[in-house]
């Protein structure tokens, strides 16, 4: 197995292939970066192509640019290529065009987890691309984490990673901004994390309601109107602004609320909200 | 104990206080909403002050404007006022400073739960206010769900609530985002959801470092640096547009983003955010 790109990524999956006993060839532009993965028995290769050589090649490096040169010179013909460098569906379907004319095997994946959790079941890996290039690597690619095959789209383990990530993006600023709102009268993180865990877990059991909601394109509600959120936003960006701290997160978000509700979503539910998105 | 307000929340509340076998006078500007509660026990108060002369009133109006009339016509001195109307810090600060120059002991609170959840353990309540009046009214509040006591400035259950419901409208913003942007290639909420809550399980492991790096100030990281992830939301935005999906949300947080990695926070973790919040 060869593993191009000795980031935190690409050197914790080459640990984690290390470990299961696998023979790898790592490759990296600043070679230095492979003393601790050398340590432990893996193979410095002195260019792509001599990573490639091993038959398998995963791919993780900080962006495409740095990729397409190291993917020229590796001379994959009739090998296999798991790209794990991260960019956009387009981005993940030009390698998938160029693999195919060039006779690789080609599958694209997206690591939804951060190196620490490389080699464990809790990391998560999504797949697209080439089913039977997917199904006979299989084995190997569960060393790294759990796998889950989306489709024949190479695009598509891009296009859920950017989704997933926004989400997580979107949570993480709506954190760091109730903390902001918080820490202006004194309460500390210590004091307000518990409640913000336990409230984020409460959250996390609407989004099944939110996705037959948006399914459905029903958007009746029992529990709790737009307009009553949209409302409460208001009373968000201007305590935001009294308590002296941005407004820029919840302004936005009021922004999107307001427009649903001026479409005629008052009384829906929130995810009457997606109608402004698409 | 009496009930001001029918929407469905003090419904609720209201509904949750009859099952547990206590007397209560329910009061409403249309009296016609009391009605299921009146099958259930309740007595229609014809008026607030009839409802306060039970001596413990809760009030769950839709807003401060709604309340301030009740109030004033509920003649509360001498008994206690439990504010479940939702506003800002200094909407319930000014209520609290009204209830001291009356004799009012007053206790503000914020419901972290659906109508549907009153009643469980689950329904986290959020007050604060006068400690004794919280202690003295314990019992009957644990009726309505788990209270949890946050301090004598009556405007903290408020700040809670809204940098708390800021998350939750957060996340909902960036999950409808997601589910626009993964359904331009077809895929259906029932497909995407399960891999989503799985991931926003995954996400609430992250807050409390978060936390601990907001409260400390030191934000290196051995995890994910801000420059990548601010990447990545550039990524999200490009995606989006070339999706042909609205920006708004992904914009607002890359702006935020760059904004921290301009002021040096390139290297530092997704908590130096904060920085250019507060």
């Amino acid at each position: 197995m060869g593993v191009l790109g000795l980031g935190r990524m690409g050197t914790a999956l080459a640990g984690a292939l290390l470990g299961a006993g696998h023979d790898v060839s790592v490759w990296n532009r600043s070679p230095h970066k492979a003393g601790p993965l050398l340590d432990r028995g893996a193979r410095l290769a002195a260019t792509p192509a001599e990573a490639a050589s091993a038959g398998v090649v995963l791919s993780c490096l900080s962006t495409y640019d740095t990729q397409w040169p190291a993917l020229e010179a590796a001379a994959l013909s009739g090998r296999t290529l798991v790209n794990l460098t991260s960019g956009t569906p387009e981005q993940a379907r030009d390698v998938s065009k160029w693999a195919a004319s060039e006779g690789v095997g080609y599958v694209d994946g997206v690591i939804m987890a951060v190196p620490q959790g490389i080699g464990t079941p809790a990391a998560q890996i999504l797949y697209s691309g080439s089913e039977p290039t997917f199904a006979a690597q299989r084995e190997v690619l569960e060393v790294l984490g759990a796998p889950v095959f989306l489709g024949e789209d190479a695009g598509l383990a891009a296009l859920y990673d950017l989704a997933l990530l926004g989400m997580m993006w979107s949570t993480m600023a709506g954190y760091l901004h109730a903390l902001a709102l918080v820490g202006t009268e004194g309460v500390t993180p210590e004091q307000f994390e518990p409640l913000a865990s336990a409230w984020h877990s409460a959250v996390g059991g609407f989004l099944p309601g939110i996705g037959s909601q948006v399914a459905s394109g029903d958007y009746a509600t029992e529990v709790s109107s737009l307009d009553i959120n949209a409302a409460g936003l208001g009373l968000l960006v201007e305590t935001s602004r009294a308590q002296g701290i941005g407004t820029a997160v919840p302004a936005v978000l009021r922004e999107l609320f307001d427009r649903a509700v001026a479409a005629g979503h008052g009384s829906h539910a929130i995810a009457s909200v997606i109608e402004e998105i698409r």
